[in-house]
């Protein structure tokens, strides 16, 4: 069982498990999904992380205690992972670096498509401070790409970076999985994405598959 | 301490030890090698393998007591991969597998590239049993590759198979680690290889190995 840490806290359970639904789909691996405490905005600055970070800590012991087999740390920010990693005694994979070392193993021209200002730190640390970076003009955060105006924006941003020479993209914000824009950069755009979501459930796949 | 499990027996410590070089040379990740013992063909047979597996499933144990925190199969057919995960507390990676499911997470075009008769088991389960499939020419097994000739055949074989409309190609021999053919075809043909050691370090890197 993969225990996955939603690093907000939320009330609507189908938003909780939404990425355990999307590696099932992909992986057929079960898991359990649970929010940290009383962080209703998530993580967005230093401050709103520092208070995050023992939540994690909590929440990944908490599963291990339950059970788990493996955990995945749902944030392409990686949050506490270092001390994640030391506090519980299984695989850990979290979004930001699981992506960014797919892309970066694949060592070809590189951008990272995101909501925030810039490339989240994991993607600068596999991928170098001075990769290519985007965002989706009018996308803010994650409920601004579920419109069909979103989801354009997102399509026609990946579509620039392409033509300004990336072969791959790799996405810093599971938003993205979501509304599956990498399937949509494939078909419409034949070319490279790697989706966070689905590169996390590719390492969970082979390091703990279910036993 | 990653334990590495190499499925034929050897007496050059050089040569026994050049995965575990390549990993670290990657991902600076620390291992040792060891080989199965009285098999100085390794396998090339159903009868060899199933001498084999015991063999594996007892060296992984031994590298387990000796302290090992993750354990990496070095071959392209994954030979008793189940039953040494079975047998171990530790998550164990393989070469196969590993290659083929980064490949699978790309969702384009794919071929596989090898020595043998046919892709391995692994890689027609993770890319589909119709997934194409090549050898160099006049390769027909690892020390073939090491001449200027081999080389040039490995290099063509791909350049044939990109033609053919392969995206990412994956090897299933990891004798095309040695000669770095993934570096070649990036820098003479532009295209997107994925090499089955380097996969394994991938995953491995993402376990936390130097605690």
């Amino acid at each position: 069982m993969l225990g996955i840490i939603r690093v907000l806290t939320h009330d609507d359970p189908h938003f909780v498990e939404e990425h355990g639904r999307l590696i099932h789909q992909a992986y057929a691996i079960a898991s359990v999904s649970r929010c940290i405490p009383d962080q209703r905005k998530g993580i967005y600055d230093a401050e709103s992380q520092a208070l995050a970070i023992p939540k994690i800590v909590a929440l990944g012991q908490a599963l291990e205690a339950e059970g788990c087999n493996a955990l995945f740390l749902s944030c392409a920010a990686d949050p506490g992972l270092a001390a994640l990693r030391q506090a519980v005694n299984l695989p850990v994979i979290s979004a930001g670096s699981a992506c960014a070392s797919v892309a970066a193993l694949l060592k070809r021209p590189v951008a990272v498509m995101g909501i925030g200002a810039e490339a989240p730190l994991p993607f600068k640390q596999l991928l170098g401070a001075a990769v290519s970076y985007a965002r989706p003009e009018g996308v803010l955060n994650t409920t601004d790409l579920l419109t069909a105006q979103g989801r354009e924006s997102a399509l026609a941003c990946a579509d620039g970076l392409y033509r300004q020479g990336a072969e791959v993209i790799a996405f810093s914000c599971t938003g993205f999985s979501t509304i599956a824009l990498a399937d949509s950069i494939r078909q419409h755009l034949g070319k490279i994405a790697i989706d966070a979501v689905s590169a996390a459930g590719l390492f969970i796949s082979q390091l703990a598959p279910s036993r």
